[in-house]
């Protein structure tokens, strides 16, 4: 068989995506990384002790197929019962069986626009439709959101949503979740940074689901964990499509210890949005529009110079920040919350720039 | 809506699945486990290192998408291209990505019997059918694998084969994708053990695949690991289906270093066939019929004693075995090769449970 037509042997709908592209994650030389919302700080040092144990003790033998011991830690910090829990490979993980498990071939998925990307591309390979509902301008989302839908199966609200760092209060998401004719999956990735969450959510009406990842506020993206909360009818569903062992050895142990470090937590989590205050108003004094955030980054622009030349900029004098462009909506940059000196680095050449380009006062 | 509806929500071929069972894993209490195929002896020492290493340094990050630095490392052993290979979280999600991209709604996977169960369980999940071909009483395939069928978009090839510990020959393989209208994937899990494998075969036909795992060969696991080798082409259309980040920062690590262990390597596997062999040879000598195995265990049934029975008694004397029961084929016993002392703990217990029930002679 010629090697041209390999490609032919695929799904049609798989031939036709166009590949999901994660931030950038230069390999060599030294960044300041403000592009893909991790933490600044290194995790809790129980986490990396706990892994180093487990690497000496648990990989030899095939892992808890369900999480078991993190789960029963995160339901004592969540106060929920640990059958409302399933555990995944990141949260990216959680968001690919749950629309495996509600979205078919022809199926529609539902989010708002602009969110998360990697929606469209779980119902692309899916073979599956998509509708993207625009938020408002002041980021809630309208009748549209919730309306009927031919075949409608399963709606995304990322909340807080990026990359605006956004929130629905969780009685808005409740009456959305009531109104909708389908489930509801609420992607708590930026909770931890918000006022509020919408656990409770789950609890009032199960055809709510909420997601949560540790790669954001506990400062584990490398270790990939994330779960899901859920009525224990819809997590007995979705172990069905789970790979048996999704979760290694490795990060169960890690993420078990990570949660249960409260003091870690609450100390992180003070420090990130203090540093996300600073940023906001530096962005404010230098004449960005800023977006209030409650996560742990800050969406902006500014009137007077093109979002893509700063993060150009930016980027030659090695910073990377988020250039985002939304077809339809407008385009801004999104700035992860880094440590005060990285900001104050990101600021200060920011302040350059446009003072640089400034029309001279005369 | 009332709670007993809540399974209504999910796709149909989903509520009708059983799920898959993986093998027994008991959190407490001491067996001797030789019913998961996983290696009796820890890793390499380098792997350990690295991942402790690792858990210092990579936590926080996002990982490397394409595990670049297994890549080069694989891409030396197996005297291939790193642009060849693909990463994933487990062999079984490299099985997962690949039935994802080939098999939509109503269409048709191929695979042996009896074979590796989690095949029917990704066709399920697709809402695709699965063609069962039987295994000769030799354990070849004759001309219904290689049949043309309506819709048939991939075949699956364990090779060696589970439960059987049994191959087939790189020229038969390579004959039977010749003739299969479809794509290939040789799962060569336990191929670390047999005498040959297919990679060759790879850059011969670009339509067949060839997944790998580090979980029993390299003693890992505990860290879900494995790979694919296929033509680039096809690498890059899998690329658009896997998740982002699906091999964790400490996996990448942990396999780079465990794959560069060509010491451990042969000495372990030299261990593990010289067990197989004390196994193989204790078995026959107490009746069993022995299936010869190019894996890291054995296949076996006793003309005299119910398999079940067998099964049942060794787990009340703390050692667990498969017992596997395949509807239309037969039953028996997979027996994992563990340390010596392990299967000659197995052995004198199958000896005294044969000797006990024989018939008493006068």
């Amino acid at each position: 068989m010629p090697i041209d037509s390999l490609e032919l042997l695929f799904r049609e709908n798989i031939r036709r995506m166009k590949p999901y592209v994660p931030g950038e994650q230069p390999q060599g030389g030294k960044f300041i990384k403000l592009n893909t919302n991790e933490n600044p700080y290194p995790p809790s040092p129980l986490a990396v002790r706990a892994i180093q144990q487990a690497a000496e003790t648990s990989l030899v033998r095939y892992p808890d197929p369900l999480a078991t011991a993190f789960r029963i830690q995160a339901a004592e910090v969540l106060g929920i019962d640990p059958d409302w829990i399933l555990c995944g490979n990141g949260s990216d993980d959680i968001l690919t069986i749950v629309t495996r498990a509600f979205v078919g071939e022809g199926d529609a998925l539902r989010l708002p626009y602009p969110s998360y990307i990697l929606y469209r591309t779980l119902a692309e390979i899916q073979n599956a439709r998509y509708e993207e509902i625009f938020f408002d301008k002041d980021f809630r989302l309208g009748a549209s959101f919730v309306a009927a839908g031919e075949r409608l199966k399963l709606a995304f609200l990322p909340n807080p949503n990026s990359p605006s760092g956004t929130v629905l209060p969780p009685q808005e998401v409740l009456a959305l979740a009531e109104q909708l004719p389908c489930p509801l999956l609420v992607d708590e990735a930026y909770v931890d940074f918000a006022e509020h969450d919408c656990i409770d959510l789950v609890r009032r009406n199960p055809r709510v689901m909420v997601s949560r990842t540790l790669s954001k506020s506990y400062g584990l993206a490398g270790l990939r964990f994330g779960f899901l909360i859920a009525h224990p009818d819809i997590i007995a569903m979705l172990r069905k499509v789970k790979d048996s062992y999704n979760c290694d050895a490795l990060a169960i142990a890690g993420a078990t210890a990570a949660i249960g470090d409260r003091q870690w937590f609450a100390e992180n989590r003070a420090q990130v949005l203090a540093t996300r205050e600073r940023l906001s108003r530096g962005l404010a004094e230098l004449g960005f529009a800023v977006t209030p955030s409650q996560a742990n980054f800050v969406w902006c622009r500014h009137h007077d110079y093109p979002a893509e030349e700063l993060y150009q900029r930016l980027k030659a004098d090695r910073i990377l920040v988020r250039y985002m462009n939304y077809p339809g909506w407008g385009d801004g940059l999104r700035i992860s919350v880094g440590t005060d000196a990285q900001i104050d680095a990101c600021l200060s050449l920011l302040s350059s720039y446009l003072t640089a380009s400034a029309p001279p006062a005369d």
